[in-house]
């Protein structure tokens, strides 16, 4: 059985394969209640992800991964040619889940390409769960690596503001930026976090604020419009956020409110930190070509049962927003810390 | 009677004297429900302000006046000296409720000043409650004077974003921002307006959307993270804001996450528009002298009976934040509007 392997007993366990089916924590309960979703077919975990029990750019790559081992393991045909149409089938219905997030494409062609070739169906069974325990065990260790990378940027005493979810519940553990704020509290540095709620779907207030106080880490919650006055009256000394596709050119992907949380750091003076691992990269593509996910509109209109807009008004809710590469002060990586010009330093970085 | 005598019959009566209540739309239950609270004394006024049943500097102005005349009025004494004395307690008891916005001193104060040097009691009930009604006339006139100082800034076919709710429901009818708003549709110019949800109270969600939807005004609603985004993405024309309280230095106290709407706007080259009433106008203190209202955690961590964060969690829920006069374009008030130096055009318009 596949074991996270991580020092704390405590830890939440976003993510677990137990043998024929994958456990996800369903975050769409959190804060109120810690309970779990079983996926047993690749269906379930299309749904997992598209319905958020699942997120976070590292967490969807790790459970698009399993979803396709669900497939190889489920089929019950001999004929290679099927059985190569059915994972076919399966990589279409996950990859349709979300657009935006790099790490969902490159999970499922990390595993596509690694049984090109291979001609035995136990076999690619085999190689494809394998490939996924892997990644998920590589999912930790990137973090902990970027966690290192990232302590020597904070000062004892430091007040760090994160948008959104980017921790051990936006990944299979340890998380990417709260994996620095993890690093920086275990290096034996003092330090306080302030979480933005994170409209609309509240990963803020739902995961951050849990899951630092699960913890033990020092957390204040800010409704999202606080945000400036905050920076305002100095009480805040980094930002550190998560991507979920940096470009070639610098331009980060990520939550919608991280591109003007950017904009308030640079005219207040207060450095901006990315962190992600180099699997959030995507070399190709523009920003341009890059696809903003819009949601529904029910995400605004109502919380759980309770209407909070006149249910039949417009809306417009973009997932997520473009930081361009000039209000980013430093991108963290398990490679190492890059700095500008981005166009140069990633380029280095991925070689 | 008092009527508001405004031409549009479907005009929502956010204050109404009944000759001996005040009946006040409950904004805390839209947009759900449209429903009334009936102010019968000073202290059904001073809980009504307290806890959000009615909001917006304009709207607690009259009703505190309001306030005033249901204590005088229901006063059983003959003695000139106990009749003052309760009438001093329910000052004091309104001035309480809310800290930031001027105009809940300002219309106590403009009271108290007209019966100075009264000493029939009866007399003084008349006087209060003439005053109260005519400050609530006044409101409405002042609003549509500042809506049509307003109409030349704006073009057929702008986008207008606006944040909170500076509308009908903020004022005893018509609006200050939204007023404008309401003007320029008025002049037959087509326009579209951009709604932030103004989080945690959601007056953008729940008020505004509400309001402009009963106008038939094109409005759309975003989560306040979106802001950004849909300035870079070219959307916003202008933005126009109200305000609890504005400075001689033109420092202005409004709903927290102005400050940042108008320093993304500068980012964005977008015309940044404060609408407020001179009542609104505070000659004498410095921004360090205002109180920044701290609202109840509650506001944060609950919406209705749903939580949506951890119970225990540290919040900050700062009500108010301050604008500094370089990122205000333009400020429109019933005088006319008023430019850059603020120091000078204020000091010119109050005169």
């Amino acid at each position: 059985m596949y074991s996270l392997n991580t020092s704390s007993s405590n830890e939440l366990l976003t993510i677990e394969w137990k043998n024929n089916y994958l456990l996800l924590i369903d975050q769409t309960k959190l804060p109120t209640k810690l309970s779990y979703v079983k996926c047993r077919d690749y269906v379930d975990v299309a749904d997992a992800i598209r319905s958020l029990v699942v997120r976070g750019a590292p967490a969807i790559g790790v459970t698009a991964a399993f979803g396709l081992a669900l497939a190889a393991i489920n089929s019950k045909t001999s004929n290679l040619k099927i059985f190569l149409r059915e994972l076919s089938i399966a990589y279409s219905l996950i990859r349709s889940t979300r657009p935006t997030a790099v790490n969902l494409q490159w999970a499922l062609d990390r595993i596509m390409q690694k049984i090109t070739n291979l001609g035995d169906i136990s076999q690619i069974k085999k190689v494809i769960l394998d490939e996924a325990l892997l990644m998920a065990k590589e999912d930790i260790a990137t973090n902990k690596s970027m966690g290192l990378n990232g302590v020597k940027l904070f000062s004892d005493g430091d007040t760090i503001m994160t948008h959104c979810n980017a921790g051990s519940l936006a990944t299979v553990a340890y998380g990417t930026a709260l994996g620095v704020i993890r690093a920086v509290k275990e290096s034996g540095k003092k330090i306080s976090v302030i979480a933005t709620e994170t409209r609309p779907v509240m990963q803020g207030s739902r995961l951050t604020a849990f899951e630092l106080q699960h913890e033990k880490i020092d957390v204040s919650l800010i409704p999202d419009t606080a945000v400036g006055y905050i920076m305002a009256k100095g009480l805040v000394k980094h930002v550190v956020v998560g991507a979920d596709r940096i470009l070639r050119t610098g331009h980060v992907f990520n939550k919608i409110g991280t591109y003007q949380l950017a904009v308030l750091a640079k005219t207040h003076s207060i450095p901006f930190y990315v962190v992600a691992p180099s699997s959030t990269f995507d070399l190709k593509n523009m920003p341009k070509d890059i696809v903003i996910e819009e949601r529904s509109k029910d995400e605004v209109i109502k919380i759980g049962k309770q209407i909070i807009a006149p249910p039949n008004i417009g809306v417009i809710n973009p997932a997520f927003d473009i930081t361009p590469p000039k209000l980013i002060t430093k991108i963290i990586t398990e490679k190492g810390i890059i700095s500008p010009p981005y166009t140069k330093s990633i380029k280095k970085l991925m070689e």
